[in-house]
């Protein structure tokens, strides 16, 4: 038996196909003189042409019922293939370093990978692997292996790999594919998300011993526990066989379930929103019974580009997004940059701890120009939709205090200019810096609402970076100071009479909803695809249990006892 | 006027005298042939001895009625100049690379400086202009130019320079130096604690507007603002001088404290202790009226080495330092290591945010075997007097649990050794992580004592680094969450009848003293030099002002009122 990281529910039972790769390798031949220098540019142009086709092709064929996620990460691809900067690079590579157009092409889109995998937004983590895979589609562009990328299978396979790319996954025969597993990959890579939208089971970050499957392996994979069995016998299958049954059952349920409220079994309603990046997510999110967006992250309107977004570019951004949103509210969560999000046009200097450093809000109240434009923006959008503004790494009440001050004289501004805007719309703030949550009773008098963001706030609280790999098992939610401070946000929103949804990945774990609803949150914001799972156990249970969950909790001294119980109790 | 950092408080008013230094500049040279190596690294070998017998020349006339600390600064000069990682670097230079003895004393000497002052620890930043100081002591041995460093001034002589070494600083002609600027330095600079320590008024981190001065302008001084009049007219002198004269007065006072018990004007016990690095250090706190020490940082046993120090090596220097603390008590704070303080021969790899790392309590119950020896040396030290055990960096119940079964093991073996140690050694935490300060109730049913990290725990909950320029600002201890947080923890200690100290900067801040004493803190660790002045304010007031001062902080909703507030109160 082989264990990963299952990241999308599921039993499939089939035989094993391994899916081999071939790396592109790096030559070192120089340029041998200046007059090759055209030469090699042209044909990277010849070969990001070819690749534009493709993926069109791609495109044109895409079969809708698969979900939209494949269809938006295509139209990811081609947004990247026409990125004037990946082009410039390659072109400095060559002309300035005398490197022949292959390497060019790998460092270039070695750098770019590199820098969106180090990326805390698991957003832009994601995004590490479409760069990737455009890169290797212009390579195998560049030496014309001219392989045809879509391959047919058996009925029944199972799908075993280094690692799927973005197209690789999206061009799967999803007919006669019923799982895959791949030994690199997390929770948020794109083959993880592709899986979980179309309902493949799928296990990520095997690591080396998925070489011990042969091809035409018996395989039983089970995507909630991440195990895979290899040529199990026949009672195991048999077994497997039914759990299978029942997963089918249950899949069909949660899906019939879209538009039911989301209201518990004593009545009590629980709002289910979704976190997305653009107006194609906000559309995709309805489909999943999402409520509206309780965040709206606006960094990629900032990132892979040469200079700031335009209040007009940006104006247009959020003007989609309310418009798909059709009348349910959408949180527009203002620049999170600086940290590990960088803008190359920005010039942050290195940061020691960039976690602890110059970022978010701290930059936009330092550069209020910039801020104000986001605002004035978004202010202009608002006369399309339901929209409300978060402010994100606030510590204090003197930063929103600085933050409404150009919030106003933007509103002002647009006042005198007579543009129509709404002006009851609602600010907000992220609760994810520690003394934030100690004194929400403060910072509830200067806003209409909180949003409770749990990675960071678990992060400072513990003093742990969670992408350290030495430490990230220190990183722990359900430790009782992280839980107390979450706890008190709620109960202090409530006394101040304003609203408190929560944000961070805790919102989406399903052993821990009936804990929140017991502290009192009625407001959720995640992933949308997570949205029917969370649902499911919301309208399947009384308040009663959650008081007594949230009681008992409350008073266990450390999270390893919770966990304990909270998965006991929950399953 | 010219404004810096005061540094050493009182006035200074005298004629300016300009300090020239020859920068020592890479040559670039490489040696012709190998046969030139082993010269060179005997032109090394040279001008280090010569190095020696200057330093030791320096300790042998050195006064002791200038304090400790200049001898002290020299003796670890001479263990510089000794260390063998030194020459190794050197050889390693001047044999593989060829560089020329000149040039390789250079770059290992910037690489050491570059290593110390990239520390977060202020006493081992501080080092870094020790280690500047002897390579500029070899450089101009190898150079030969033979300067004496030793200079004599007029009476009243305000010394201006870019900026002062150790040395520098040690061997200023104390009689006729009024005082002195720097462009260059800070707080926790050696030039500052030497000052501070012999009762010269300093200002340092003038900037380059110390420029300005010519040698021989007349200037008045003002250790206490950072502030430099350059040729003042006679009302402004006369002013200052009435200034002078009462600084003069109160700092005979101050001395005249040392043995006076520190009690409040309504018989209030509160004690004081000293933040040390090692037994001279400890021996010096008894002249400030230190009552023991609340912290003993081991780090500098580790650092500066090839390998671990042995468990004897280890015991001897914790045996030295309970030897020269005469039965007051001392907290070791076991290996705070990692994060921004590397040991050469640890190999922790390099972190995104070290501050949110692999570190402190972490790495030692990562490894069972560093920790059991730093436990067991402890424990064998306690024969000799007074010691307490206290782990930082702990963030929840399961830690300290962990630690103390280590702990016990060590108890153990030492039992059956026969070894003589003290049984009811007291076992005590820092609380430095929000989650720690959330969860005191919890910890505290764990441990003897508590001690108040403030410097870390400021960071952890405003998510600040505070040694990063860009953001410094917001480090912020006033902040009403981090001052809950400090309430909180002293507030749970009492409840459960464990003792609580501080031993970050708060404690040795002036203004927050009686709001600390408000909040019930009654044992305060600082650095020895801040005693006498923390002790003033202390024995010259009522527990009902502070009461007065907690109750009305703890009101207020913001730092800068706070601040504002104390400030006013305090003056």
């Amino acid at each position: 038996m082989i264990n990963g990281i299952g990241v999308s529910t599921g039993i499939a039972i089939g035989k094993a196909f391994i899916l081999q790769k071939q790396a592109n390798a790096l030559t070192g031949v120089l340029l041998a003189d200046d007059s090759l220098i055209d030469i090699e540019v042209e044909k990277f142009d010849t070969a990001v042409n070819k690749a534009l086709i493709e993926v069109n092709i791609l495109i044109d064929s895409y079969d809708e019922a698969n979900g939209n996620e494949g269809l938006e990460i295509l139209e990811a691809h081609i947004e990247l293939l026409s990125d004037p900067q990946i082009k410039e690079d390659v072109t400095e590579k060559i002309s300035a370093e005398k490197k022949n157009v292959n390497d060019a092409v790998i460092e270039v889109i070695a750098a770019a990978v590199a820098m969106f995998a180090g990326m805390d937004d698991e957003y832009m983590q994601a995004r590490a692997a479409d760069v990737h895979d455009i890169g290797r589609r212009i390579l195998s562009n560049l030496n014309a292996s001219g392989k045809s990328s879509a391959q047919t299978y058996s009925p029944d396979t199972i799908i075993i790999a280094e690692d799927l790319s973005p197209s690789d996954t999206i061009s799967l025969d999803i007919k006669n594919v019923a799982g895959f597993a791949t030994q690199m990959g997390g929770k948020t890579s794109h083959a993880a998300i592709v899986a979980k939208s179309r309902g493949i089971p799928a296990i990520v970050g095997c690591g080396v011993s998925l070489n011990k499957i042969k091809n035409g392996d018996l395989l039983i994979l089970d995507g909630q526990t991440g195990d895979i069995l290899i040529n199990p016998d026949k009672e195991t299958i048999f077994g497997y066989r039914l759990k299978r049954e029942s997963w089918l059952v249950e899949t069909a349920l949660l899906k019939s379930q879209k538009d039911k409220p989301t209201v518990t079994t004593d009545g009590t309603t629980i709002q289910l929103f979704a976190n997305i990046a653009n107006a194609n997510e906000m559309e995709q999110a309805h489909d999943f019974g999402a409520e509206g967006s309780g965040l709206l992250r606006t960094e990629l309107l900032f990132m892979n580009r040469d200079s700031l977004p335009t209040e007009d570019q940006q104006f247009e951004f959020y003007k989609a997004v309310a418009l798909k949103a059709k009348g349910k509210p959408v949180v527009i969560r203002t620049l999170d940059i600086g940290g590990d999000k960088q803008l190359p046009y920005f010039n942050i200097p290195a940061e020691q701890n960039p976690f602890l450093g110059y970022r978010a809000i701290r930059i936009c109240l330092d550069r209020p120009e910039l801020f104000s434009s986001q605002l004035r923006a978004i202010l202009r959008a608002s006369a399309f939709g339901k929209l409300k503004i978060m402010f994100p790494m606030i510590a204090n009440v003197q930063e929103i205090r600085a933050a409404k001050v150009i919030l106003n004289q933007a509103i002002d501004e647009l006042s005198n200019t007579g543009i129509s805007f709404d002006r009851a719309i609602e600010t907000g703030i992220m609760i994810e810096i520690p003394s934030a949550a100690v004194t929400a009773d403060l910072l509830a008098k200067e806003v209409d609402f909180f949003s409770i963001g749990t990675n960071d706030l678990c992060q400072y609280t513990l003093a742990v970076d969670r992408m350290n790999e030495k430490i990230s098992h220190l990183y722990d939610p359900y430790n009782p100071g992280v839980l107390r401070l979450i706890d008190n946000v709620i109960k202090q929103a409530h006394k101040n009479n304003i609203e408190v949804g929560m944000c961070g990945e805790l919102a989406s774990d399903p052993n821990a909803t009936l804990l929140l609803m017991g502290m009192g949150l009625t407001e959720f914001s995640m992933s949308a695809t997570s949205i029917p799972h969370i649902k499911n156990i919301i309208i399947n249970n009384h308040m009663n249990l959650a008081h007594q969950i949230y009681r008992q909790v409350m008073a266990m001294d450390n999270s390893t006892l919770i966990a304990a119980y909270l998965k006991e109790i929950t399953t």
